[in-house]
């Protein structure tokens, strides 16, 4: 399958429009997501490195799984003139592809063992997939992780959470948006995709296979177990879900990839990506999620973010401001 | 030695006024740093992580030698209301200690392997002091490194080249600027000092003796070697000096602590710490350096930046910003 995936992330750069009931325009592709196996041999960074902090009660270790190298093509509703400006006034060079990190999140809470996404596996390449090494290297057995909370059924999200075409958490439950499980597995968005798009649908698939009856499918705003509820960001796929962990007083809300480019989407919330399923509806999900959690000063942790991935959001004129967790160098 | 650090910077809350020769007001004090061995039990985090990023030609590894905590006292020319604010401004709680991150630049040039500054070693109690071990866990023999370039003689600058007293480096060439070591080995200045102080002079003076006849004292502006130029940055104390790292087009400016206090200095350069010798001299560099670096769009890192210390200056409004590095997933 992970052959497959890196053919279908590499083979195509044209461009799929269909309409999907209820979704408006469904448009996938894999354009301009570059494969490093196809863009350069550099190798990927030696260590994974990991970073834990508290929330509350709760301990989340940041697992960096690898990185994806985007180029302007991923971006939808922006001039390239007006992309380089963006990278250049984050000090970002514009000439090289955008190297975007790829995380997951680990979650002690009480007796519960949770993993929030599950990282790329193989299905991007070699520059990512490397979640179930450093959960070895953390000491984690992955029959210890009781509750796997998906946030949407995209390969960097949900490969991970299968090894060898299995469940490579065999005791965890799979927490995921019943739209979302519904919309991947159906068999006529299968069939009306790009041939470079099917493995999207045939990786969810297996992962909802796999898991079987423990695939808790749930719907909309509702409260998963004690302290994590659901919160629906719908538009990068239809059944995106964030997640809102608490712990006495304390919130974190890991928003899965409501922002993927943070050098271009709190400046401009409007720019989409050719992933999204329907960027307008994320665009709106967006500007709606921004405005709560810069308004609640809410902590927010993401895939894509900035590693190692945990921040706040402010307003910034009529747009918004990424601003990292200062280190938590203890306690 | 590291007993009478430890002592010396909890023991006292006085502060030292006297003059001192082309400096104006000397003041050296130590009541708001707070050793964590007073100030509670928590634990130091676990593992040393380490950060290394390219630059040319040049390969610089951050090390995480710790980190201290600052509390409202060790600022000067900000009320405690404002401070607060500017804490608030960038999400952290004003009601805690500051833990503040110690680093050291690690830097593969060639055949040449240079350390800048070197941790603290004990000299700030256990939450600092993890150069040794992680320069071991990176595989770096002591032996190897050639060059120790020290922005100034602090102890979370210095005490980690020394070893039981003994240079830690046996075969580098220690590099300070020559004003720098003027001022910590006179007797007078010593004399003068607090008992509270009085150990911050021994150490360096130790360190000198340690390294002895391997000692380059350099003045103001220079080339140290090829690649490698000197930085007056003066305040801070008399001889504090950034390096200035070439490798083709690409640059780094090593800045130690032209700012060491990243949520209130940059939007607000005119305030100091106690511990800067003058910091009226020291805020006029700070200003001149920030809008050089922000002008010339350089790359810098330094002691106190938030970890890993890489990162840009912008020009924002009459003050300026911090922009973190871009994590290097790769390259």
């Amino acid at each position: 399958m992970s052959q497959a995936f890196l053919r279908c992330a590499t083979a195509s750069r044209r461009r799929f429009l269909a309409s999907s009931a209820g979704l408006g325009a469904l448009a996938i592709a894999a354009p301009a997501l570059r494969s490093v196996a196809e863009a350069h041999s550099e190798a990927v960074v030696a260590t994974a490195p990991t970073y834990t902090r508290t929330v509350g009660d709760l301990e989340i270790t940041t697992i960096l799984d690898g990185y994806l190298q985007f180029e302007f093509g991923v971006f939808r509703g922006i001039e390239q003139a007006e992309y380089e400006e963006e990278l250049r006034n984050d000090f970002i060079d514009p000439g090289k592809p955008l190297n975007v990190g790829v995380t997951a999140h680990l979650v002690r809470a009480g007796d519960r063992l949770m993993l929030i996404d599950a990282g790329a596996a193989s299905a991007f390449g070699p520059t990512a997939g490397r979640l179930q090494a450093t959960l070895a290297g953390l000491g984690v057995d992955n029959n210890s992780i009781t509750d796997l909370l998906i946030t949407h059924l995209h390969p960097d999200h949900i490969a991970g959470a299968l090894v060898d075409g299995k469940a490579a958490f065999p005791n965890a439950a799979l927490h995921v948006n019943r739209t979302e499980v519904e919309f991947w597995t159906s068999e006529s968005n299968r069939t009306a995709a790009p041939d470079s798009a099917k493995g999207f649908f045939d990786l969810a698939a297996t992962a909802i296979a796999a898991y079987g009856a423990r695939v808790n499918r749930f719907d909309g705003e509702t409260d998963l177990m004690s302290g994590v509820s659901t919160h629906p960001m719908p538009g990068h796929t239809p059944g995106h879900t964030g997640y809102r962990l608490s712990s006495g007083d304390a919130q974190l809300l890991v928003w899965g990839d409501m922002t993927a480019i943070a050098p271009v989407q709190f400046e401009r919330p409007s720019v989409g990506i050719i992933y999204d399923i329907d960027s307008e509806v994320a665009a709106e999900t967006r500007r709606r999620v921004l405005d709560m959690v810069a308004t609640d000063r809410l902590l927010v942790a993401g895939t894509h973010l900035p590693y190692p991935a945990f921040g706040h959001v402010d307003i910034a004129g009529d747009a918004y401001r990424w601003v990292p967790d200062q280190w938590q160098y203890a306690g």
